[in-house]
This record gives C-alpha cells, sequence and structure tokens, in this order.
C-alpha cells in the first residue's frame, strides 16, 4: 500500500468512528483534523469533499461487509447453512471494536431515510441488493428441500433484515445484554416456521 | 391555549418536521428561525437550548404517541386484540403526514443510539418502558388464554419491536410499498406461533 493509500485508509478508520457515534453528517471535517492531526486542507486533499468522505465512508464500510460477512457465509454450504452464517457474521461485524454504534450501514440507512440527495439513493439501493441476496439465499434453501415449496422468500428477507434492526437498537441504544439472545430466538423461531 | 403556548406548540410542529428529515441534531436553530419567521433569540427565549428544544420535540412525539396510539390501544379488548391494535397505530403513527421520517422516536434513538448524555439515556429509558408495555400486553394475552403459557413475553416484545423497525426502514428509506403487508404478515406470524 503506498504512503497515500496508507494515510487514506487511516483517515477512514477514525471518520467510520466518528460517524458511529455522530453519524455522517455529524462527522465533521474539523474534528476530524483534529483527531488525526491533520490540517482541514489535506483531508480535503484525500477525499474532496464532506459529501465523498461521507461516501468513502460507506463504500469502506460495503466492502468490508462483502469481506468479513458475505464471502465467509458464502463458503457455507448453500441454503439454511449459510443464512445462519450470514446473520451470525452480520451481528458479530456491526459488533465489533472500530463499529461503537452498530452496523455502519443500518445507521446511516436510518440518517437518510428522509434526505432526498445521492447519499440516500445509494443508501436505499444498497438495502435493496442486501435484501434481494437474502432472498436468493432463502431461494437456494427453498431448492436445497431445507425450506418448504411456495415460501414467500421477499417475506422472509424482510423478517431476517429486521431481527437485525432490533439487536442494532437493544444492543447499542439499550446496551441490553440479551440482545444477541433475542436476535438468535428470533431468527430460530422464523427459520422453524418455514422449514420442511 | 394561550398566545405564547400557541406560538411554542406551532414552532414544536416546525421543528419535528425538520428534525424528520434532518435528525435532532441537523435541526438548527438558525434554519428553524428561517422556516417560521422568527428570530434566533425569540426560539431560544421559547425553549432556552438547542438540547432542550431537541427535547422538547421527543416529549411532544412522546406525548403524541400516547394520546393516539397508546390510549385507543387500551379501549381493545385486553390479549392478543390490544396487542393488534397496538401494532396498527404505531405503524400508521409513524405514516402520518406530519412525520415524514417515519415514528420519530425510532429515528431519534438510532441518532443518538452511541452519542452518550441526556438525550440518549431519556430514549433508551423510554425503550425500555415501551418493551415492557408490549410484555405485558403479552402477560395479558397469555393470562386471557390467547397465547400459551409459559412464552417467553420479553423476548415477544422484542420481535414484535423489530418488525416495526423493519416497516420504518422498508417505508421511508426504501419507499416500498409493500412494506405495510410484509410487517402485517410478520406479526401475524408471530402471534400464530405463540396461540394456543
Amino acid at each position: 500500500m503506498s504512503k497515500g493509500a496508507q494515510t487514506r485508509a487511516a483517515i477512514l478508520k477514525k471518520a467510520t468512528a466518528m460517524a458511529g457515534v455522530h453519524g455522517l453528517e455529524g462527522m465533521s471535517i474539523g474534528r476530524l483534523a483534529t483527531v488525526t492531526g491533520m490540517s482541514k486542507s489535506g483531508l480535503f486533499g484525500h477525499f474532496g469533499s464532506k459529501e465523498a468522505l461521507q461516501r468513502a465512508v460507506l463504500d469502506d464500510a460495503i466492502a468490508e461487509l462483502t469481506l468479513r460477512v458475505l464471502d465467509p457465509a458464502q463458503q457455507e454450504a448453500r441454503g439454511e447453512a449459510r443464512l445462519r452464517a450470514l446473520f451470525r457474521g452480520w451481528l458479530e461485524w456491526g459488533d465489533s471494536e472500530e463499529h461503537l454504534g452498530g452496523c455502519p450501514i443500518v445507521s446511516a440507512s436510518i440518517e437518510f431515510a428522509n434526505r432526498p440527495g445521492e447519499l440516500h439513493d445509494f443508501l436505499a439501493d444498497y438495502h435493496e441488493l442486501w435484501l434481494d441476496r437474502i432472498r436468493r439465499m432463502c431461494q437456494k434453501a427453498v431448492s436445497e428441500g431445507n425450506f418448504h415449496e411456495g415460501l414467500d422468500t421477499r417475506q422472509f428477507a424482510s423478517e431476517f433484515h429486521s431481527i437485525g434492526l432490533g439487536f442494532n437498537l437493544a444492543r447499542y441504544l439499550m446496551k441490553d445484554d440479551n440482545a444477541l439472545q433475542y436476535a438468535y430466538t428470533a431468527l430460530d423461531r422464523l427459520i422453524r416456521s418455514v422449514k420442511n
């Protein structure tokens, strides 16, 4: 990695941590200059604008989610096992040390839910992709004979995702030690209700 | 209502709409001065500080949730019918015209999930109360014989709440026309799995 790329990665790490607490809008260039020890113009030199930095934080989060959650899940047997691995990986990833506020994509999505613009559209599209990926994994579970024929796989994806959203709120807002247990119990019930 | 109280209520309405788009932190006094046609010092005269205004927006939202969702649900027969009424009322309330970004308490909770301070603690406590209210309604459904004995009512409350969170994201971020249908189908499945 070149020195420029290293610096960029180090800035992104600090920016991600800041966004986890203050949101993407609350991630101020001034505050970021303080914690990185760089000048504001130096930061702009790497990212161009606050919007570009916000987008870079999201791109980085998505790349990491792919590397640390989606790719490992693909190693599992397709069908139910893969869905369970995706769920476990997603929750554990959001719960890792660098994500103080849980899954950064969930947080950003709520932040921009009703704020028209590029980031909103990007996040809405990403959610569509994410739900579609769960839907397709669920479809595989049907064709593998794990789940019953005729299952509404988009409905399944919606419920799978909702459980993760509930986990985020219970774990980070409420600091509920049982958050993970509620989530796994809910997933078990969901899967039990669709199994052959 | 006195003139002062009327003005305060009118400001709160605009502030709530602004928070629905920009979040409680993004609700700037300057921008609020523009849309209300008041001076910044006039606004401070009514609320004292930005923090106090944020808290007033939340208090107002909670008072409205009580009046328009909780109280009507209490009119329903206790047990399953009351839980269904609470769910329907909550979703419809978040979906009303003045809440551009869905349930304002959910949005604020994600925004402050990892931002220590009074608002965080207030929101965490409110969520505890909300979940406990669902839990107690569920307990009544057990004692009425609607739901089976030995049910984990806190788990039920967690899942009930998660479905609502999923609805918020699907409806507002993704503008998914099927969001309401996914939510009701999920609630039906949840209730079916705990029924006698």
